[in-house]
């Protein structure tokens, strides 16, 4: 997934780049990377792991300069290597130039033929290279005209930060599928992928913070000596693409996303969930920390008490997000317990926010029953059925992973082994989101993808490849 | 603080022993250890770091034989040295013998004369190492007879482990101080500091664990080939001293602890704690991890809603235990940030389970206040004052650092910047462990010493010394 | 200087070029690296250090393919960072391309002024990154066209070996400044900077090695499935100008360097240096190891015995090549000690090939009088003073570093400690080389430097700038 | 092997030590470490790896104080970690106690049941152990009382040096197997394996080194404020045994050894060799570094002509003290080269020091054959046949692994493929270490073993068992 965070205009600029990322940590747990400016160079400092490793104070402290960006990133092709990790900086005509990403391009292999075409080179199998190469390969006087050209030679899914040694700017795709803010904090402009950022830093610096708007899609901004300069590199607006999934799953609930508070949408959604349900229970409990505040919301809802009787080891990682299978397996069983004397011989309701694969709801299921002791265990998703991968950067299993993609709703609960196992509808979802519903990405609900129909990216089996593996020479060149 | 725990009977010792390790990790951060024992030989796999770095599976799995020991442990001296990891390994003329310890010797420096004396040796700074001497240093023809001359020689708050070529043996203090519970899971015996090791170990195995009882003060139990051996080395029971902050902080709330449910007895304590408090609000907040079940409590008691307002930061660690106390301010301020929307404007009653330095609670009451825009901020703790350090094994700070020492409710309301600030009672502790509250050491908030006083190592300012640094040989000799 | 080695035929073609690798490990030690092509893929393998721990021969023999490419660094510039290791890989419209480089390039600014407006980009400060942008911005079919427009736009002093997926290319400059030799060892040819190289691996293989011949001055090469292709791209033939200094000091003993052994040319030099001298001396002390052939031929011509005198400690690195000057300092006092009787009270002449700062052959004057207790000490240098700094590619100090661009010989010496102080002549020094001495560049000794004058590359001191720092965008574009 | 130093009367003592181990570096290269005190307490620092990376000035700088000793190691056993590291420190009744030890206890699992049976521990396999143990199990008053306890109860083969807070002390065994050397540098007490180490020392410091004397068999020396003091522990004076290998392979050619200095016994051994030989040859070619001195005396006194026809990759360790087998294979063949031009078609004498397996030499005659291209090989050993492991600290290979134990002169040199084989006379070896040839040891060619007769300890095989591995407890005790 990813997370983004550019400040702009306070002289330690790299240390509220780092306490950012800190609160952004849930979005990329890979590699940590900050780059700089201080007017006449950039620099870059970026490891592998957690911000509060890869980030040392001490080693941050020294990164002088007033605008500074900052990634946290988690790797979509499962390679953990430095190599990947994110500022990218290098040096062109233009002068230096370093990114920050958080999306995902599609027709990969067409951008990066086309920048290979114009005797581009690529060291990393990153597709942020890709912006780095355009401009360096575009002729413009000035930043945004620059980036107006990399906004029309990309395609979808993209929330990119650019630095240069005394200009900050962002540039978005035309669909808004990525949360981008701008907030400001005394003097400084901050940019970044959530709300909680700013929070972390107004919590930082004692001073308040004002989420300012939402960056619109096909915008341009440059943030410099001069001030913010907003522009669009787009002629014609096109129907947002905001990710959905940033409110069921990706965003923290103490965020402000697309213009919903997180945790409402969460709650509202486990309210609508519980009249869908109609379970007989005697007690809902809450998957943490995933099923929080939908477990809440249920509650209320059919008012059936609500027991914490989940215990989660905080110091075994997030399962989502890691990109190795075997380590996916490991974490779940050693990552949640239950509290027995609260389920024995109970008619329990575990409330989640989605079911992926199916093999981490089946072992909890069976653990609350033959460890726990429930009497009975239901199923309550506070989402509809997964039933699409995701194109545009969350990293979710291919098609033929996800259960939905190949069983119905009876045929989960018997593979899980629940007692029964609702879900939630489509209807209810865009009710949560309310009234700019058709603003939304749903596609991994519905199986539709409107921009892979566009750009004619779907491969034969009726899916698009996901990665870009060799690039072969265009049949006719010049 | 650490665990420990010990494995018997079951061909994969050594990953039983991570995993339950794994369950434990709560109770220390710094260290973790396993030694593994064949028959014939024992082999010690220690690293710095959490459990999952510390000890990966591939080579745990390299560990043959059927029983094991293991701890996790975090320094109460600040020295993050792989020296000081246990188990502690030595060779000596009764063969090979390993130890693990959760548990605070006192009058460390007496008890290291006089194993110098008889001419043992110190590698280490670990009280740890006190055992090992003493054992090799015991003329005694079985396991029990030796630990029984160890028992006798040692002072309070002890709770180990040992581990011979072909045994495994406990040995607990007179006092009991630190839980040590036995179980069994097939047809393994299983020994671990909290119940939660047990049912992580049922969920892992998918074999019932049972929880047998707990050890016994004065007890020391062997388990071989020949079964399991229970014997005392104490002649004279004496009054038994259960820690209780094992139920207000330390353990996890889904074990059973000296026979109490963890969550229970703190809900219970919240519970009781809104009766004393009785203050007009708008919501009730828990803070996060450590107020949960008491504000929980507080809640059902006082009828205020419950609000879950308060996001940590899983990604960093917990911050009671790290050694480095620059540490622990960075954590504080990067660990939770408020849902503004469900706190704006409203009265605010934060639950959490003590109070030590005061610094955490002031930053959180601050953040609630300015960043959440509370409009009022009140603050219930569900435990009385914290006013004396802790000689038997949890790291309290020195006592002029504690606030509840120096200054009155009223002046650490101010202090903490709070609208109101209510404690709970020694009363009301001890009805939420009744019926045998008297069994509980509790000197943290009566700072009454007995033990101290009975072995007189009270030091001039009328409180003992902590640590042991440098022995000086005994004038005369012989 | 560093090395480069080519190897293609055989099924393990990485090991080979690791073991040629150890073989030219004088000429770096700061980084090694392999490239490997399996007909479809390239992989590259560098790490800091030497190559017997940066490339463990484990990790090597998991890199499969027939053709590889190897380096080792030492760096001009102080840096010694994995990111300037070598070799470079990238991407390119043309597929994927690798590069190893011995040499300098000259002009590194403007060749790079150059490259950036062709929208090119570099993300690190290596110079061989602009052969691989000018390959990728060089729109020619086939392999050995784009290396002859990369061998007309370089400047001077290369020698590079470049990988595609399934050929091997060598590009020379057009004096030939470094050497480059091939051979046939079994079916495999095999590059390399050295011929010693082709002895390691014919003692590895058991199969026989021939030397082939040199690279020639401005020739490409390249080795495919189709056999060996060479052909040049300079149209005017030019001055060759071999490095005399590779004779001097750089080239291993064992190895024929511009169709000389080099053992013969220092042993010549030393003979020729005697005839010079001819001070009256007790015995002949070779300085190990840079001195040891020129002080056999000097004994033998002047008939004075040798002594083997001086201990060297093997386990301290060779001094010259160290980046860090402190290193240097420290390396020297700790690397050489006298055999005290063997000097004692004797007349002594110390050979060495060269004086530098002046620093190091002090202190050995300083220690053979001193430690040693030698009645007199004279020092006989193999060649003439050493006047200019290199441009080509030898790590020579700047040349206000140099003592003998600042000082005489009679200053030197009283400057040095010693008795006497002799140099050989440069009529003396091609004399050992003949017949083709006016092919070699001798600037170091004559301060004579035609390239910078053709390029017209001096500054204003007189001395072109050694290092790239900072490119201003061209002030007019397009 | 192993080398110890120790240094007592100068601020920097911890540099001190460090630059004299430099200078042994070639007696270990496993691990290095160094103990200082400061007259209250006593630091260790110690790793793995050469001296120069594994005490890194800037560390050893830190370590205050006017006493230290030091240590480089080599492993007998083949383990290869920071447990078995020297110094070993350790607190123990009368106070802090380092030590360091170059040689190799014999009877060892005697000494260590013996100290286990007075309730001693052992935490490393390293014999060492031995000496701490004993030291905290003596009742004694002063250091040298405690000493001579110590060597009552040891059995040979050792060379130690001890240091307290305040004092420094050396123990020597009764025989005198391993060089110890007193030196004075300005008012500095030095005591080193080596006098090498004096002269660098000197070389370091500027003060002229004095060589006082060797340490005696049998003595206890105490440094400290009050000055030196020497005692003896040894009531009967024994046959001194001092190790011929010295000599022959391990010392420096530039130290004075057992009052002979090694260069010349090395090249006298060479002389007399000649007179054994009485080849036929072109050239003699010593192999480097072994043969150095011993080939220059064969061509003094053969006659014929001396060529340095072989190059050392001076990059790859010294083979001998590698302690993995399959380290020792890669060493050879990459680290020996022939100048061909100087060896082809010439009848060559190559000249070393000893051959233990055959497989280096073996490679080296079929390398000077095949990719020299010699007319001859005749190989000259300028020692006896080794025929006997070492058990007092030299880590020859066990017995049958010795190609000279199975093999007759003629077998031995068709097995390593030479057309002539000779080996020195024992009555030369003598010769060249006259008058006091009786008291050396001279088992590894003679397979005479006093010293394991004296103490019964040979195997049912005829030969001890060199390792210790494991201590049953003594089956009846008091």
């Amino acid at each position: 997934m990813c997370a983004v965070v550019g400040v702009h205009g306070t002289p330690d600029a790299a240390i509220w780049v780092r306490r950012a990322l800190s609160a952004l940590q849930h979005r990329g747990q890979e590699s940590a990377g900050i780059a700089v400016a201080d007017g006449s160079d950039i620099r870059v400092f970026k490891q592998v792991g957690l911000v509060s490793q890869a980030l040392p104070e001490s080693e941050i402290l020294k990164l002088n300069g007033s605008i500074a960006i900052g990634h946290v990133r988690y790797s979509t092709a499962g390679k953990n290597r430095i190599e990947e990790a994110q500022p990218l900086l290098t040096e062109c005509y233009h002068g230096m130039i370093a990114v920050v990403h958080n999306g995902n391009l599609i027709d990969q292999r067409g951008l990066k033929r086309e920048v290979l075409m114009m005797n581009g080179t690529f060291q990393t199998t990153s597709d942020t290279e890709i912006a780095l190469q355009m401009y360096a390969q575009t002729n413009k006087k000035t930043l945004d005209e620059r980036l107006k050209r990399i906004g029309e030679r990309m395609k979808a899914a993209f929330a990119m930060l650019f630095l240069t040694e005394n200009q900050l700017a962002i540039l978005q795709d035309p669909y808004g599928f990525r949360p981008l803010m701008i907030g400001q904090i005394g003097s400084a402009t901050v940019i970044a992928s959530e709300s909680c950022a700013f929070t972390q830093l107004e919590q930082m610096s004692g001073q308040e913070a004002d989420c300012i708007r939402d960056v619109l899609p096909g915008e341009i901004i440059t943030v410099g000596q001069d001030g913010i300069k907003a522009t669009s590199w787009m002629d014609i607006p096109r129907q947002r693409q905001r990710c959905i999934f940033e409110h069921v799953y990706f965003s923290r609930p103490d965020s402000i996303t697309f213009g919903h508070r997180v945790q409402k949408v969460r709650r509202k959604l486990g309210q609508l969930l519980a009249d869908v349900s109609k379970i007989n229970a005697d007690i809902v409990v809450p998957i943490p920390n995933s099923g929080i505040h939908a477990g809440i919301g249920y509650a209320e809802a059919s008012g059936i008490p609500i027991e914490w009787a989940l215990v989660r080891n905080q110091y075994i990682g997030r399962t989502f997000i890691d990109p190795l299978q075997s380590h996916r397996d490991n974490g779940v069983v050693e990552k949640l317990l239950p509290i027995v004397h609260l389920i024995e011989d109970k008619r329990v309701v575990l409330v989640d926010d989605s079911i992926v694969r199916g093999t981490t709801t089946r072992k909890i299921v069976r653990m609350v029953r033959e460890v726990g002791k429930a009497r009975e265990v239901h199923v309550a998703i506070s989402c509809p059925l997964t039933i699409s991968s995701c194109f545009y950067g969350i990293d979710t299993p291919r098609r033929e992973e996800l259960i939905a993609s190949r069983m119905n709703v009876e045929e989960i609960r018997a593979q899980i082994g629940a007692d029964s196992l609702t879900y939630n509808t489509l209807e209810n979802l865009f009710a949560a989101v309310s009234p700019f519903a058709q603003e939304y990405c749903t596609s991994c609900y519905t199986n539709a993808h409107p921009l892979l129909d566009k750009f004619n990216l779907h491969t034969d089996n009726g899916y698009p490849e996901r990665r870009h593996d060799g690039i072969q020479p265009h049949p006719t060149q010049g």
